[in-house]
């Protein structure tokens, strides 16, 4: 069934290829598109184009609907189009002419926009929430394996000493940059297109700037062309942060894959945390890595593919943005899935103690070596010779390892561990969902 | 020449195979190895590994070697491999013993990684500077053609009115959120890599808060490991910002090249502008947004193309790298070329007034009629209903145009003009560049 | 429930994580999986690793199986999990110790392989057929709409004289050649993996020649390591081939919706097969076309999604190959359906008549004028520019327009339609999958 | 200099932009673009356009200039804007009036495309000409090694014996399908495009059969609005190739640095086809591989960049096709580069014997005891369980080697080498370079 059907149908056939998934994708939009139409409709009363009595009846009906969706009791029917469209429905069946009302100064172009922002800072709020307790246990992990030292590669050659408290450390490093890639998608989305209608604004004396307040936006998409632009930018710009945040988590999973290899054994994990094979009676596979890493490296292919379906539209609103809800909206969860998962194999980690007491690692410590010559007082080029000849000629030794006065600023004597902390800590601050949860409180009339 | 030679050298082929360009790419960052230098010795001095009188030297060497930069008269020699190792070659050579010690406690490594992000500071300042004139220039010529009307689409079909007010005004607006993105690329970047010399730090007792401060950074890569993730990321995420403005950039190209089409004919501009055809005599071809829409639609595939050369290599510095500089170091210039280009373009540009008078664009008046009803009292269905009805049996008419009242945010009467500049010279001035230029005087001492 | 279950279970997330959503990739398997296993039945048989009654056993009861399939009555079972385990369960369960020796000399790997091949090839049979109808409406409405000039555009500016024979025939011709390349993938997939095992063989004495003319494969790949290499790369080049075809969709859609806007209005569709808006009641909005060109765009971006997910993965097999699967394979009912609906609006278009006969259009014809003059003896720069002086000054007239003596190839008036179908049935014919059909009904024992 | 200038000069600026480094990618099309004149001229003679003596000096000059270009004396004019108008202005300067008639029926459209088409071609031959012998070295590599064996790994984690063998013989073997794909690319574009002047044809009775058999294609680009259609897509489809080749060698290269790296140490190679640090004397990297492995991987992003520019660009030229050479053009030497160091580097491999005799790999070995057993009689599934839960109570041995009867086609004991080898030929003689030389040493008078 559709609103805005005058007297001619489409074509079944028609309606089956442009309906295509949308159905499945609106339940992920459905709390937000009640939010968006409370927020409507006190700005239409407001502005005097719904009456007091109106407004409470909607009010009442849209809380009863949201509490429904909250409860999962919420069915899109069979024969509704879309998620708007079932909104708008139960409000004329249950309240009568006040839900003809609604749609006034407003188009589904904007109520989609909307509801997209919304559903994205929601779900931006769930995933920062999903990383801080990841971020945490590698920060632990960090401290806890302080001292078990491990090969550091260069070229994937033996370099210098490394240690499992530096690999986590760095893992949880990368989580604060990424955060404040998230960060900047958020402010980008977090502006109101509410109002721009089909994207040319409408006649209507609205008051943008009420519904803005009532969302808990932190501003106005301003221009109604630009807000427009939204669909697809919004996407893309979260997409991009999300493919940061999947780009620290599938390199983890490549060196995971490659520490828990035979010839490295560096780490290993219980039995019942990897799987068999269908010929090899001894393996156990790594699969839940390798599964991160691969979820991961496709999350980090979805920016291009916005880009491959938005590139060279003119502006204005195109039916292609619909296909953008098919791969991104799960895509959150995915994410999320494999932080949970990656949580799960780091918390049960085991790590081996005493790796670089094994001599093939011993030209790990050359650069030691001739650190201690510089420190000494010859100078580095001389010493880089030096040592470099004795590699040649086998009288190399591994230098005794004493204790490093004033270790520099994350090294692997000193962490930083603090210091990294309160990084994430101002990043995820600024965030300020809070601002948000208030504005729905009041929506919802739940203060 | 390489710095690092000990007695074996390598085959001919595999050393040109693995410079590459890579001297090309080094003259890029040669005033940044420079200054990087200059902070390094500086806290070498701090910390006893360079005397006074040692320092002193250096540093006249080295800004010696910058003003030579800085005039063009500086050169790679035929035979060094790299600017990192002619910097250290020339010191050696000029000064003696106390260029043999400027590499302690440091890597090409890190060396690296500092030029990268001091040259990725300053492309991202110089970008910041070319956007903002091309956003005032859009804002003035969005209230000059204010009252312009334009046909609105969507689906590419009719829609409602426009104005160019609203195109180029929502254009600017769209620069504001691009360069949200673009801090937060300059965030991320803008930390200390310097100290963690090959990825794995060292056992010299360095001062690397020292070194963030001389440098102008804003906080440090704190773990030595992540800071080595940082090639590629760095890269990455400026990209992801390029690529933003350069949607931007490439919406608005495909837009013009469409209203400049005959059949359209919104606007035009000088010949001078416009190029010829080799065998049609008639053809004035506005072949500068085509290839300013070609550049950008290039620099969109860039992430990606980051993305394809560093997924899973595991942690560690590989030489997979270095040919990450080929097209991120270029593009920079191109994208301000292409908002230089997009200036004179629509400095020159001729808008056609009057356009809506054409019949043929009658129907985008239907809302505006809808919404006379509603704002009379029928609801919005109803009123839909009516309209669409008129449409179809041919009674339809435009209706009067009356000045709105209140006309809200955003909408072709209230442009908001001031408003998108004010979030603009917020977005600007959170860049603090000058706490960058204040850093790298003292360093030069040329405060 | 795991075939190679020893005594250790995976932990119920890590079961559940890992499975994702393969059990319902695996449905597209099904048949295929059976098919391969008649083969490879056949094949120990003939070695000696089955006796012929267990042989016979064995077909029966993967005929039935078969057969569930085709009707549409198989299942996976809750707790079974994936397709292959499924049928050996099954038929473990029907027919005792026989069941249980089906797995000899083959893993999952290669019966993956094997199942994704038989799978890719039928549809890519599929494909073609899809293709076929549609070249052939193109080709039907390119000679119906011969007569029916366009204007031809370059840098989107009124160039030459085109039409809609011209234009139909392109994207008949476009097809030609995105067939060629998707030969070239079905070359690639149509090779036996069988016997590949792990990825490195076995020491069983099979005949992996007998199983490649069993299951109709051109030939084999014939090394284990690369036959496994073949996971990743066979999806890869199809994805390629798909993109191609995409590509032509995608932009005769985007024709479409060019030629549909009011501006130009070259084209039209009954009001059935376009939709309309929530707030205006004028619209008669493309969506189809929108929706083809988004669909379309996407799955060009489908390699660049398998590059990222494989690229730099060392041989041998990976977990992280199980998600190719869930993009690759609805795609291809993806571009059926568009192709489809593609053919239903080009069966319905309504082409506009003596388009060219509006003045706006004079412009077209200078090139004619030119060449009239070259053809009565001035050199070609002297007739161009002594047309464009005519231009300029205003003198310029639409020359008469007089048949063409010796059309050239390929030209308005000499379309090649039959060159063309020529060309795509030479094309179409070099699959030849009626090999594979026979081999099916052998191993089916339907002849 | 432009050669359609009439009286107004586009700006300076303008000029520069839209040149951009269009001359430089030029020179590679050079040669293509004379003997793509000397086919034109030839034909216009055959109709009539041009007399017999126009066209013996016409031959003339362009066979001069074209010797000019071989020996590299060829020099594009500061003033000149491309290749196509400083090979016609040469013919007006050195031969008069002749010269302005060779521009005749053809626009600088498809002068381009045939040139394009011509280059890629050219770069086609020479690139299945770097394959072979790198392929005949693997394929030795393959021979040499093949009883040097390896642990084959899944999910990185051992799982059965592999060998040397397979592994070079893999990659040789992988490179044929590659050339299958580059085969089709080579179909796609080994059509004439001449004669379809600015993508609308003209009115000329131009005879495009002439042309395309004097160049030596295999047919005809018929429908002129496809054959403008092929700038974009020539370009993509010998990108895919070109990806499929660069694949192959990036995972090849990914495997060298594991085999490298110190925990496998299965292969080395003297020192000086290594490099060294600039502060680890012990250092020998694996530059080379690092290196091949980032051009490939860049060279893979590539039709995801083409795609990008040219997606949802309506049909006809438009300028943002310009931009595709540069990245195109260089990456054919580029990937010949790769392949002639994979080459170099694989011709100095040192390959480690009896790895396997080290007991850390004895796991490797399950498989063929579940084997041993099942060819005693135990079913599949039994012996799987047996051999597991001697593993898992350390029962395990490692079986006794016995020699393999009758190995299977493509195993470490069965390479197959000649089979492969003759799939190379085959695939290899298909494309028949020869047709085009003879066409090209008529056209040179060569013959």
């Amino acid at each position: 069934m559709k609103l805005w059907k005058k007297n001619t149908d489409s074509l079944k056939e028609v309606e089956t290829f442009t309906v295509g998934r949308d159905r499945e994708m609106d339940l992920y939009l459905a709390p937000f598109d009640v939010l968006g139409s409370l927020a409507h409709i006190q700005m239409l009363e407001s502005v005097g184009l719904l009456k007091k009595d109106e407004l409470a009846e909607l009010q009442g009906a849209l809380r009863t609907i949201y509490a429904d969706i909250q409860k999962g009791t919420f069915e899109l029917q069979e024969d509704v189009e879309d998620i708007h469209s079932q909104v708008e429905l139960l409000l004329t069946q249950r309240i009568g002419e006040a839900g003809k009302k609604i749609h006034s100064a407003r188009s589904r172009n904007d109520q989609v926009l909307v509801d997209l922002k919304l559903f994205l800072r929601s779900e931006i709020e769930t995933t920062v929430n999903a990383v801080l307790p990841f971020f945490e246990l590698l920060q632990t992990q960090s401290e806890k394996y302080k001292s078990f030292l491990l090969p550091g590669y260069t070229h994937l050659q033996l370099a210098m000493p490394s240690s499992f408290g530096l690999w986590f450390g760095a893992y949880a490093e990368s989580l604060v940059d990424d955060l404040v890639s998230l960060k900047a998608a958020y402010d980008i989305i977090n502006k109101n297109p509410l109002g721009s209608a089909a994207g040319y604004g409408s006649s209507f004396p609205i008051n943008r700037t009420l519904t803005t307040e009532l969302l808990g936006f932190a501003t106005l998409n301003y221009n109604v062309v630009y807000a427009q632009m939204g669909r697809g930018k919004a996407e893309r710009v979260v997409a991009q942060a999300l493919a940061n945040i999947a780009d620290t988590l599938s390199r983890m999973s490549m060196d995971a894959t490659l520490y828990l290899n035979q010839n490295f054994s560096f780490i290993s994990f219980p039995p019942e945390l990897t799987t068999g094979s269908s010929i090899m009676p001894h393996k156990k596979n790594p699969d839940v890595f390798e599964l991160i890493r691969s979820h991961c490296n496709r999350i980090k292919a979805l920016p291009n593919e916005i880009l491959m379906m938005t590139t060279n539209l003119p502006s204005g609103y195109h039916r292609d943005l619909q296909l953008l809800k098919e791969h991104l909206f799960p895509a959150f969860k995915t994410l999320r899935d494999c932080i949970e998962m990656a949580g799960l194999m780091f918390s049960n980690i085991e790590v081996k103690p005493d790796l670089l007491k094994d001599g093939k690692y011993k030209y790990l410590f050359t650069v030691d070596l001739v650190n201690q010559l510089v420190l000494e007082g010859t100078p580095f080029r001389d010493a880089y010779i030096q040592v470099g000849r004795s590699v040649d000629d086998g009288t190399y030794k591994v230098p005794e390892q004493t204790a490093i006065k004033d270790p520099h600023e994350g090294s692997i004597q000193n962490l930083c561990t603090e210091q990294i902390r309160s990084l994430m800590t101002q990043t995820v601050t600024s965030f300020d969902f809070e601002a948000v949860h208030r504005a729905y409180r009041r929506l919802l009339n739940a203060e």
